[in-house]
């Protein structure tokens, strides 16, 4: 076991604070309709490419009757990753701007830590001092807003805030922010039998509160690192799980295809990802005899989204980071990389 | 965590060996026929009574348009314990028998062993001897034969071993000594739009061999005492997973609710045990809001099966125990309590 008790991989963090636009404002945001999935499954925000053909010619290669790369319906399984690859990760993983935002609740909950790094200056809201919080004192906050309290709180608060919280370049809630080729993805391989899985660096538990009403992904399809719980008895009797600081599973990197074993049990026949914290997952699913689908989502598209990473001859971010050497890595082993300003059409539900 | 690393409780591991009847003798077993559910969902086993009554009821309030305790179908989930529940776990849990038979070939590999013990008292085949080894002794068995080789390769053995290891009682695979009632109680749950979980406090790598075949659950259906793997490469490049010595989940107790927590995200509507192992996990389903149906199988039928626990004024055995407790606690709380010899027409699909 990791002894990374936040289940966030330390750099990463380390980056997303340091590029922290602002805490998101909960108080003067408005409640958001969800993204809902609709429509028959279609790829219709996919440009015609590479890519898109891929796709399509796997689900031929592993649906059709007499194919003889066919997959029985009940060993269809296809784990994507979230961050970066199903919704925007950059500047911050949404994650840990609800974090920040829950500050001052735990704070009113437990006044002594007003006074008390490092919830002092994330109450102070100075940007500058919050971007230089140490590693130490970032996973205080997490474990204290994270943990401590009981499942069913946890998912109140998780879900008040998603319908409340908006991202400050899109001004729109987080769970708008999805990209919308690839929820038809997951909705194309889910008309052809496929079960359609997250296998998340996030936390589980978080993903879990919104993912079957804005990807149609339920929550026992949710793998994503984990902490432990805890079951106990209130007063009344009432059997209750309290979130524990205790990771179980780190589900990053090498986590993931371990994390796929643990919560699944099955190898995935595709694997769709965006960093280097995808590569093990993309190479156990390459590892199975058949057809296999593996995927890695480019950030090239600064304009309409981001970009980052070694296509664009940029400097890799630490957030959704795609090195040189995984880029070497799909182009050996013929994985697909989608370029989002040449393959898809548009980037969100809400574009034109 | 906890510290015990082999997932299997420790008093009723004693127990289990104390009793053990003899080595199953793989080399001398035929290849058999795996239990494959057939005909549509009916309770056709069971004998018309409360028990009987109170399945249909459940499913008639849950299921039918209407009615004010309608569940919708993705949050129809119902949890079984397996080893006492679905099949025989008397006078030795089957999976220690397993690891028991695994001994050989362990130390064909690893010939230092021979004269080491545990192993030498397992290799002599003396029953009095095996049933008086201590808990550490026991446990690096355990550790031996489940853990330090490949998934695939756990899962190729343990295959095996299912198809030709036969119960020395009945003469017939472990596989076939499942109770048919409650197999039709998964399939009529099934047939009304229910998933099917097991969660045991057995090898969660160990059920996924046989669960889809057997009991028509999928693997990643499958919640069990788990141990990590660690991803790694072969020499040639190729990813694989290797089973550790490092017990992530003890699915047994307070442990079941944790890891229904875990692995499916959502509190269960039914839930099925037969002893203080699945107490919280009857406890947690019932906390629940709506119609919840627990149920507890009571071994109260010494000639076609078992008879063990508190009804019969018999002694508590560890395997399987059913204390008083449990059983005012069932009375207390409208549990159903399942009386085999009462409420079953047959126990196997191969009697009359």
């Amino acid at each position: 076991m990791k002894s990374n008790k936040s289940g966030i991989d330390r750099r990463a963090l380390i980056a997303s604070v340091a590029v922290l636009p602002a805490l998101s404002g909960t108080l003067l945001a408005t409640p958001a309709q969800a993204q809902v999935p609709s429509g028959s499954p279609s790829l219709a925000s996919w440009n015609d490419g590479r890519a898109k053909q891929a796709i399509v010619d796997f689900v031929r290669a592993t649906t059709e009757q007499g194919s003889p790369k066919f997959v029985p319906p009940e060993e269809r399984i296809a784990t994507f990753d979230q961050d970066g690859t199903m919704w925007v990760e950059h500047p911050i993983y949404s994650q840990v701007v609800y974090c920040l935002d829950r500050v001052p609740a735990v704070v009113e909950k437990n006044p002594k830590l007003r006074n008390v790094e490092p919830f002092k200056t994330v109450l102070s809201g100075n940007r500058e001092a919050i971007a230089k919080l140490s590693l130490p004192e970032l996973e205080k906050i997490l474990v204290a807003t994270l943990t401590g309290m009981s499942v069913d709180d946890f998912n109140a608060e998780a879900n008040k805030w998603l319908t409340s919280a908006k991202d400050p370049r899109w001004k729109r809630p987080y769970t708008e922010l999805i990209y919308q080729p690839m929820l038809e993805v997951m909705q194309y391989l889910r008309g052809n039998g496929f079960k359609t899985y997250f296998v998340t660096g996030g936390g589980q538990d978080f993903v879990r509160v919104y993912s079957q009403q804005v990807y149609g992904v339920p929550p026992e399809q949710v793998v994503g690192s984990a902490a432990g719980t805890k079951f106990g008895y209130r007063k009344d009797g009432t059997p209750f799980l309290t979130k524990e600081p205790k990771l179980l599973l780190n589900d990053d990197k090498a986590g993931k295809p371990e994390g796929i074993h643990l919560m699944i049990g099955r190898r995935p026949y595709a694997a769709f990802g965006n960093s280097d914290g995808d590569r093990q997952m993309l190479e156990y699913t390459g590892a199975g005899a058949g057809a296999r689908l593996m995927m890695l989502v480019m950030h090239d598209d600064a304009k309409r989204e981001y970009a980052y990473g070694p296509a664009q001859g940029l400097p890799n971010t630490k957030i959704g980071a795609f090195t040189q050497a995984l880029y070497d890595e799909a182009k050996k082993k013929a994985w697909t990389v989608i370029s989002m300003k040449d393959d898809w059409k548009r980037i969100f539900a809400f574009d034109a």
